[in-house]
């Protein structure tokens, strides 16, 4: 009987905000396997410190490159493709000898996630079951203090990495926004705030959920945010 | 010393999907508040069954109004409005007598959700606290077994309640697309979909995350679909 592969939500950042099915499985892990850049603790791992069993076996799974290589660069694909593909064999291995594993992802696996490039290279090869998780976003905009939106807006999730006309085109036709991956983005991603007119109702937040959470009007915020930082804009809708 | 307002997320329906915060939250609750439609026991209720307290006080909070009145009619606000008001007093009488209440909110409170309108008309009155949730589309886009997006696909989250022209643009102009609020409004979403080029792609999930758990695609989807449905069109993004 092969073991299965557990994608697993860990939801925002703190710890009583991971669901109880993922709780009990980190919780109850042999082998727990999380991403990392090189170097670093890595966000997913730092989330479930203190909860995993004394004899856990850790597979950090180390990024070969982040920023270092233009996304549009032809061997930042092939060098990362080599990797998702490294760690699928690594992971289905494990799996095959009848383990289980569980795998930490930040935020909610299926919504812009690293595991996704796992999980579909293990597809069909082994079991592999997800648990979904609440999104950074969500966690955002719990920060913020209020609703993203009411009634029918419509809420757009546009990524920082987008060129800037795209962004402004974006950013001035919905009327609640969220933007992640934002990091070395953020200049970009502020001009185009201000181009669709929209730079007074814009919020970032920083760290959400998390003992440093930092909420900012963006007119107000540094010129340096970390890459996991959401911008906001609150829908305005229909309420009785 | 004021209680506190607790409105916490329950998730997409599945009890262990709920975080950790607020699985203690509802188990340790005095004062439950739950919306529901009148008559029927109510999802959010439903979720929690077997959770409670034996001496938890139940507070039922029944709409006045659901589909009756078409939301165009001024009598649909009025009486929502009214009805809000009228719940923000129940609960905020308990919290100034001192007593916690929790308010069972389906997926995240700050999400298209009914708690919003008790959470602006508290605000400033008691305390009131927000536990985030896994969102309701989490749960269907783990039910479809594939992730929602990639790279820097742009997702489009869009009310089935909106006009079907403005559905037909939007829904061509967006790589990932989630459609909440569906019910009665299938066949327009339905005429919305094939207008923007996009049957092929979407898929109808009911009762994601629950023992009936359902995944369709649109073209062989029945004509009647539970408020909760959720539509979904993949992201097709960059990936290595």
């Amino acid at each position: 009987m092969p073991g299965t592969i557990h994608g697993v939500g860990l939801g925002p950042g703190a710890q009583d905000l991971m669901s109880v099915r993922t709780d009990r499985l980190v919780r109850g892990a042999r082998h727990i396997a999380y991403f990392r850049k090189a170097g670093r603790p890595g966000q997913a791992r730092r989330i479930v410190e203190g909860m995993l069993r004394h004899d856990a076996i850790e597979i950090a799974m180390e990024y070969p490159v982040t920023t270092e290589i233009p996304l549009s660069d032809p061997r930042y694909n092939e060098s990362l493709s080599a990797f998702y593909a490294d760690c699928t064999e690594r992971l289905a291995a494990l799996a095959q000898a009848g383990e289980d594993v569980v795998v930490l992802c930040e935020g909610d696996p299926f919504f812009y996630g690293s595991f996704m490039h796992l999980h579909s290279r293990l597809t069909g090869v082994v079991p592999v079951r997800i648990v979904p998780g609440i999104s950074g976003m969500a966690g955002a905009w719990t920060a913020s203090g209020a609703p993203i939106t009411w009634g029918d807006d419509v809420l757009t999730v546009l990524m920082a990495t987008l060129p800037e006309e795209v962004l402004v085109r974006r950013i001035r036709d919905t009327d609640a926004l969220v933007v992640m991956k934002i990091g070395r983005n953020l200049p970009k991603l502020r001009r185009a705030v201000a181009a669709a007119g929209r730079e007074a109702e814009a919020w970032l937040v920083e760290h959400a959920a998390m003992p440093e959470q930092k909420v900012t009007p963006l007119r107000e915020a540094d010129s340096v945010t970390p890459y996991f930082s959401i911008l906001l804009i609150h829908g305005q809708g229909r309420r009785p």
